[in-house]
């Protein structure tokens, strides 16, 4: 974690010399040194000819060399599947995003597609292969990021899949597979800076509802890497029936489902989006709906905060993703149910990364992983 | 963390060699004869005149010196001050408790009292004050351990109080501050062990509701140390008023004085204890007040696992502590609650250190300080 640190000030705050890094992770000038050291043996930073205009002896200034190294990330949905190279600088240099049908959904032909196309994405866009230092794949279920195993995931409707080591065999690199949520979270946080840390927390609505928070550059795991499962928190023990059999789960109040069966009593509708233009077309029962939908946001946000106590909460999903409007509607209810103790502790936004959060984050962790590994492929 | 891993391994398999402390921990032979050297050096850890029996050549084994040191764990509530000097064991040495009224009860007041009251104890039971290493104190309330400042206790009617430097300043001594459940989660919590990591939560139900939990050995403590604040989640948005003038806090379903008002459109019911054996008595309806709470603790422990996936559980606090029953009527309501992935996550158990949970957990946290600052008093 002290090299990603590290890295992240280079990054942040290039050029810059030895001892403002120091500064800036409060680490000493022998640790830095000899991090540095790794960093710049491992191609990742380079000295620039540039010198600090600081007081005392002239000093060296850093920079990081942006496509030294690259790490591919993967987003697996039930229907697509999304391929980004990404640089050091968290950005997308190439990618591309393939269809998933009956035909190529199995994993052993997702791992064939992946290991494909990453070289041929490379390939196309003059990336040097050996620059790649790992895959880091993000995917909807309960995934096991220590084994690479996919556990569960209703989703793809995958059960105990060793897909990370099959990965691996096949495109001869590092993969490390994780909870789409989890990587989402770590691609909109923010790494620990000279203040200490940031403690982020992604709440994502639509298909279902869950959370995820990321502590200094850290994914929070738990036990099993299930935390952050909030969409079956129990909201109302006699509440609606949800799909997993309890009564009154969060789920069963705010996932887009939930809101067009409930719009499906007056009439059909097909998207909430088409739920949103009803409300905005005069309609009054498609406001009770929306209106009930984002008071439940509320309400989860406020549980979240006391639970987890962010100082960043991101809101991502569909439904938060229709119109900006809906994030206003949330914020105008969020005083009625935010704990005054809790009030000015966090800021509350949108998610900064859109359809990449998912890419970018899952090369995030392959990153962490090969920096945290000594800036070795193992 | 590093040395306090090596020295609870030390505590919990001693005698034991080098050799297989690094295996217990995971860390190299270099790095365990470096802290080892620390903590004999600091006199926490003797090598003793016994040998490992494994193969390959004779080990020198490890002990701790249970008395070598000894931190002062300290519980501040509304009315009673609890005093502890704890030993490397965990176990408390000497112990005091004091009452306190309105005379007594002013932060100067408390000041000079534990500062007496330390000596005094330590004095009376012949041991050393030099080996007092630090103090910790527990009490309710939003606390800033890093200034060691009480933000705010509506307990004590405190808010913004520099309570460990004035007592730093008396007792001449490092002095912790933190809220009292972040300390009893601490206390009731095992350290990390061969398998990696034990995740903790610690559910308390009385007075109010809330929520702590140590990852590893650490607390989780958020942006500002008021992570597990769950007694202020929002249950229902319709639901009954809360004293902090929200709606539908989980609180007023489940205090004590909740219940007790719901029993008092009956009769007058002076305590839960009370409440609970008017229910043993037949009463149907302190039953259903009391099954209805037992609803709520189910749900509660639900959504504590859905958010931390924890491995642990440990139910405190005053409601839960009038018969072993209650948890047993909770465990056998969590089966309707609890999410499948969840199920066989956890085990549920009550606290095991009782009315010393906070002295304890207290004096760990000065000994966490110690081991972190180098075995210096910083």
């Amino acid at each position: 974690m002290n090299r990603l640190l590290v890295l992240e000030m280079v990054r942040q705050h290039r050029p810059v010399s030895r001892a403002e890094v120091s500064k800036l992770t409060g680490m000493s000038a022998t640790a830095i040194g000899r991090i540095v050291g790794d960093l710049i043996d491992g191609g990742l930073v380079r000295e620039t000819d540039q010198y600090s205009t600081g007081v005392g002896r002239r000093a060296t200034m850093l920079d990081i060399d942006v496509h030294s190294i690259m790490s591919a990330g993967i987003e697996i949905d039930r229907n697509r599947l999304k391929i980004g190279l990404v640089d050091l600088d968290g950005r997308i240099a190439a990618q591309r995003e393939l269809e998933l049908g009956r035909s190529n959904s199995r994993p052993e032909a997702i791992v064939e597609t992946i290991a494909s196309a990453v070289r041929k994405l490379a390939d196309e866009h003059g990336i040097d292969a050996s620059k790649l230092i790992g895959v880091g794949v993000g995917m909807p279920g309960v995934m096991n990021p220590e084994e690479g195993t996919a556990v569960f995931s209703a989703q793809l409707g995958w059960s105990n899949v060793s897909f990370a080591p099959a990965l691996r065999e096949k495109i001869g690199l590092p993969v490390v597979l994780d909870n789409d949520l989890k990587v989402k979270a770590l691609g909109e946080s923010g790494t620990a800076s000279i203040s200490g840390d940031s403690k982020t927390a992604l709440i994502s609505i639509g298909s279902g509802v869950g959370s995820a928070i990321v502590i200094d550059g850290k994914i929070f795991r738990g036990a099993n890497n299930i935390a952050g499962e909030i969409g079956h928190s129990t909201i109302d023990p006699n509440g609606k029936l949800c799909e997993c059999g309890k009564r009154g789960c969060l789920q069963t109040y705010i996932t887009d489902l939930a809101l067009l069966q409930e719009a499906g009593q007056i009439k059909p509708v097909g998207s909430v989006e088409e739920l949103y233009r009803l409300m905005q077309g005069g309609e009054t029962w498609a406001f009770n709906i929306i209106d009930r939908a984002c008071t439940y946001i509320a309400i989860t946000i406020n549980n979240v905060v006391c639970t987890y106590n962010p100082d960043t909460i991101v809101m991502a999903g569909s439904f938060i993703d229709i119109d900006p409007d809906i994030l206003e509607r949330v914020k105008g209810k969020l005083k009625e149910f935010i704990w005054e103790p809790f009030v000015g502790t966090f800021k509350l936004t949108r998610s900064q990364l859109g359809e990449q959060a998912i890419m970018i984050g899952a090369a995030k962790l392959a990153l962490q992983r090969y920096l945290g590994n000594g800036l070795q492929q193992q």
